[in-house]
């Protein structure tokens, strides 16, 4: 299927039309034509090979939502007319521990939704920034048709990534729990933790309007009178900032037992006092998106919650100008790419 | 009670000859005669001031066993001619989260056995370098008479401190546990784990006799081809290590949902590349000694398994000269003072 798309062709080129093929689907897969595609931080470090992995033409987007039109002859968990998502993942082992375990995000031989090649294969895996997708049922989710499916789209990247390390850590009510950073990933983490039932405090460099998002506190994280009065008053705190910054600021906040949870890599070594650690027996831990049982029942938990992200919807022609407004941190929270716009 | 010790004056003395004075037992002191006292790194830094928070005159000394020889009135859990120990707290709020879970070592009004005041007093807390100590029957620990003291005594630190984390985090039959350095620390962290049923690897900078120790196999941590064949198969590895080095390589041994232990916390921060946490939900940790239950656990857990520490008894005369030994890694695996030479 001649697919429309909008394409990386190198490290240095913007992002624009292009033309894809999209296989007929077997027997497990079902079609997706694509109403919106969010913008995520990643699909800029991919795009202009930050990470040092790309793989070109690359069609961006692993936050995608649709509907289902065509499936193949033994699919059940989806019908034609339903509304469906696919995350950051359409493939892994299937047979590892992680796997097993319904942590497909941590199995070796994943397959990102794009940049990355299809299992067994070199074709080249594209992503949402496209009219359609086909993909393995198993690794797509339903979507309520009841939400917005613009304001759904991060959920499926953005939202499962803080979603995951805060049921992981177990958030729940009566307990205090921080959020590092007030972008697309963190404004999710505020509306989690809230739903929770914690009391939330949000750490920023620059003042927000966190509160309106659900956050009890707002703490500018260079005031070091107001970080120092936060000090050992945290269940977990969670860390959604990539960019290089003090972790020992934030591993302090933690009490006993507490866990700073970084959900964003800076490219430089965090540089963390053991002292810290040890005496109040704190953890640093990682977290990646979360598994697909995980993210289905994410999707369900904010059907239910009404928990959205907080979005600019885009056309597609100014994804490139977004990259640079992302950049700038200048979006609250999340940009979208209405596909409509892509077929037009 | 005037009481022989040996004690540091200041942070550039050698430690010697110094009589204190010892209280009269309240109604709840025990009087413990003191037969051994372990010699610990945390000794040699408290007394040359290297943490910058020395109080002198120090007698030093937390890893102490002997025979009670007086109690107070009201005393119930050790009786005359019991054999006794204390380890790092003689005291702490009793009150706080910590202290009422049993976790009195992260309770921030811990006292600690030396380089401490006594609770809401200046009189300095002093060490198990000394014929005798008194102290409340809380935080005394119950020793079997059958083991040999001089190889239980450093059992109140360097064993607790290995015993507690590997519990934490639930060492367990069929597990493969990590051990990283070999010293007084080290040594117990093999045992233990050994006897917890799991399957223990000792990363060293050097050969070591650590299979002797119980270790199913040693790896030299410089050696890059062996560290990478041993990546991703550990469920927990436990640091004792307090110099820098490399904690990169270690994230890299574990499993999913792993955690590096840190016990020993060097004086400049851990480099910690958040992307190795990231991609297996992985955790750096620390852990600082254990509680007083826990403490009596391990005694009872070692005197059930016959475990103690590998020691080379020395006389107090010679505590100046372990310190040199000790830096140079040139003992196995820990001095222990025989205290009979002081009283001499």
């Amino acid at each position: 299927m001649p697919t429309k798309a909008y394409a990386a062709q190198n490290a240095t080129s913007p992002v624009a039309p292009f033309s894809i093929e999209r296989r007929e689907p077997r027997e497990k897969d079902v079609v997706i034509e694509i109403s919106h595609c969010g913008v995520c931080h990643s699909d800029l470090h991919q795009v202009r090979n930050e990470w040092q992995n790309s793989i070109y033409p690359m069609v961006p987007g692993h936050e995608i939502v649709g509907k289902v039109t065509r499936v193949g002859a033994k699919v059940t968990k989806l019908a034609v007319g339903d509304t469906a998502g696919v995350g950051c993942l359409i493939d892994s082992c299937g047979e590892c521990a992680s796997c097993k375990a319904g942590l497909e995000q941590y199995c070796a031989g994943f397959v990102g939704t794009y940049n990355a090649y299809e299992k067994g294969t070199k074709d080249i895996a594209q992503g949402g920034y496209s009219e359609r997708i086909v993909v393995d049922e198993a690794f797509a989710l339903k979507v309520s048709p009841k939400l917005d499916l613009a304001r759904v789209a991060p959920l499926l990247c953005a939202g499962i990534t803080t979603y995951s390390p805060l049921r992981h850590w177990k958030v729940d009510k009566g307990q205090r729990v921080g959020v590092v950073g007030l972008g697309g990933l963190g404004h999710m983490g505020v509306k989690f933790a809230r739903a929770f039932g914690a009391e939330v405090v949000v750490f920023t460099t620059s003042p927000s309007d966190a509160l309106t998002l659900g956050a009890h506190e707002v703490v500018i994280s260079k005031d070091t009178a107001a970080m120092t009065a936060q000090a050992g008053r945290f269940d977990d705190v969670l860390d959604t900032v990539s960019a290089p910054h003090d972790y020992n600021a934030l591993v302090s906040l933690l009490k006993r037992d507490g866990a700073l949870t970084l959900v964003g890599a800076p490219p430089t070594p965090a540089q963390i006092f053991g002292f810290g650690l040890i005496m109040q027996r704190r953890s640093v831990a990682g977290s990646l998106i979360g598994g697909i049982a995980e993210t289905q029942e994410m999707l369900d938990f904010c059907a239910k919650h009404e928990i959205m992200s907080d979005v600019e919807v885009i056309p597609v022609t100014k994804v490139n100008e977004s990259y640079e407004r992302m950049l700038k941190g200048d979006v609250k929270y999340r940009f979208v790419i209405d596909i409509a716009t892509l077929r037009a």
